[in-house]
């Protein structure tokens, strides 16, 4: 399958790339470079080093023998993306494309615009690219659970049966986003819809969850093939600051009560449900969601075993509760359905003490490149003007 | 009270401004007159000759010894933006101030993008410039009825109780507008939900139907106050374009089968519920959301009472129907909340026969004025490129 992935070169992209290549699909990247961007901008780094496109490319090759075609363009720029469409014709198109922290886009009103511009724009652009270049190419489209936010109901893939007065309708899931970055995904859920009716696109719209793990069968084929792990507090995830707080003698911060519960997944079942839903296209005008985690955690329980496997490689790690710099809610019921992916084939992978140990020991690996400012919280949902550093 | 109001010389937001100032209260006018250059880019106009926004404010002070500020700028612009909000320091602000048709929005690609950026980005710009500068004050916001679609269970007004598997939750009522410009609006309505939330910004939302009628008590004081009817393809609305055709001896043209349900109000009501909104302010970081409309119909049955009135004016009157341009359902159930602004207070003007005489009476005295080419629909929700006019 000719399949086009857009933001190939980022923390998932990249061994999305590997993989789909791997199994024999032609893939071309298209990427701006925007997240490699702002670490140079920031002076922010992954902690696990990571080649430049290019060398990664050249890598694969020399291991794989495999080619991976690299367009350098950005998806707000509509010329250049259906120029990119008109030379690759793809049957799927991937869209990891987007600005996706959701404290870089709560730091101050340009950001804010910024991101909402970026992605609703941008999934524009790639939804009239599709209507106009290529109109039977199915859109694989990355949403986030966080675009539920946390509803005394249980949350089901994208849409619900609501019994109201007497009368009955399947509707599209309400949404309750809690950063400017969730509302953007939103949005560009509520424009792909709507293209779906009115042009016949066939989407995928997949509600991911937080994102763990670093390895893949590719990815481990050589180092210079490594993906990126962030560990900041604009890009990293809970987990991963977990690891990099501990590995570091530094004691883990919760922020608030540490009720707020997420959905998970590993990277390895993110490649591989991208790789079910891309062989198992919806038809035309059909626009689907699923919900793309395997797990469900609160904060606290993650802290908790951290702290537990921390132990075991020798490490005393404490939990320290911050104030916390974003408004949702602490305490909460939550409970996602996600047996969509599952019914097409996915055999998860869950977050073993085996994936743990390996997280930890890779944050070891890196401790001295490990820089604590990097991870203090100064983005705060009730302001309107944050800094990212001092 | 002082009130802004955003989009104050278009055709609701002039009546607005007259309404509020007769009522006693401050009013300044922040408008980029957008409105008036898409005319002059397409060669279109209002039936009912208007003055411009000068010369309206002019005949305002000279009429009723009142006085309107007047401040020409771009919500786009955060600069001038938040410059008017210092200066004015508003109690209220009444956005009106977007991009308002659904074809507009479904010319091609370039009119979409514009639409969602300058309605989500003009809005977002106007809560931070309420947070940074006047946080007291009550954002009032124009919204749709289009952002509800037609769902097969009753409308509610913006919150919806749902029970499932057990548990249950008032939720967002969930959206299915059906164009590009409505799809802005229901972004919107999610970003002004989260900014009250994490802000603590008080806000209602209207959801407004078809608003009919283009006299109130004050434009009837001088000619030269009249506010805008728009009967072309673009900025026309089905009522306003019945009432032309008929005038004209034209037949009156429907879309598809015509069993296209909406909810309608006119403008009389429509100033006289903001004012009720205006007057009765949420509490801090409440969004609030009310269904503005005051009775419902189908397009066949618009149809029908335009060609029963013109029967009695003389006039003999046909009813062709065109293949849909839009995409929508043509029969659908339809039954739409509208009772919060009752309960508020409004006694609703409906669509009678004298305001019906009155429409088709108005197209009557501006005949000879009437463009045909302005009428018929050139922009297919099914096409990536549509001409307006050839």
């Amino acid at each position: 399958m000719r399949i086009l992935i857009l933001g190939g070169d980022g923390y998932l992209g990249w061994p999305q790339a590997l993989y789909l290549s791997q199994q024999g699909h032609e893939i071309a990247i298209f990427d701006n470079l925007a997240r490699r961007y702002f670490d140079l901008e920031q002076g922010f780094h992954s902690l696990v080093p990571i080649e430049t496109l290019q060398k990664r490319v050249d890598v694969w090759r020399e291991v794989s023998g495999r080619t991976i075609d690299v367009h350098i363009g950005d998806a707000m720029d509509y010329d250049t993306l259906s120029s990119v469409f008109q030379t690759v014709q793809p049957e799927a198109v991937i869209h990891f494309a987007e600005q996706r922290s959701a404290p870089y886009s709560m730091i101050d009103r340009k950001h804010a615009v910024f991101t909402q511009t970026n992605n609703v724009v941008g999934t524009l652009n790639v939804l009239y690219a599709i209507k106009d270049f290529a109109p039977d190419c199915h859109l694989i489209k990355l949403g986030t659970m966080g675009e539920y936010g946390t509803p005394n109901i249980d949350i089901e893939e994208g849409f619900i049966e609501i019994q109201h007065k007497g009368r009955s309708d399947v509707l599209p899931y309400p949404k309750q986003p809690s950063s400017m970055y969730h509302l953007s995904k939103v949005h560009d859920s509520h424009n792909i819809m709507f293209c779906c009716k009115v042009w016949g696109i066939r989407a995928t719209d997949l509600n991911q969850g937080v994102v763990y793990g670093v390895e893949t069968d590719e990815t481990q084929l050589d180092p210079r093939l490594a993906t990126r792990f962030d560990y900041d507090q604009i890009y990293g995830t809970a987990l991963n600051r977990f690891c990099v707080q501990s590995a570091a003698g530094y004691p883990l911060t919760v922020y608030g009560k540490g009720g707020q519960t997420r959905g998970y997944i590993n990277v390895r079942d993110t490649i591989r449900c991208i790789e079910l839903v891309a062989l198992s296209a919806p038809k035309a005008g059909e626009y689907r969601v699923f919900n793309q985690i395997t797990e469900q955690f609160s904060l606290n329980e993650l802290a908790e075993i951290v702290v537990r496997q921390s132990d075991l490689l020798g490490l005393r790690t404490e939990v320290h509760y911050l104030p916390n710099p974003r408004v949702e809610q602490e305490q909460h019921y939550y409970n996602a359905t996600h047996t969509g992916l599952i019914e097409l084939g996915l055999e998860p992978h869950l977050l073993s003490d085996t994936v743990l140990e390996s997280l930890v020991k890779l944050a070891m690996e890196y401790r001295e490149d490990i820089d604590s400012r990097l991870i203090a919280p100064t983005v705060n949902w009730r302001n309107t003007t944050n800094k990212v550093a001092e």
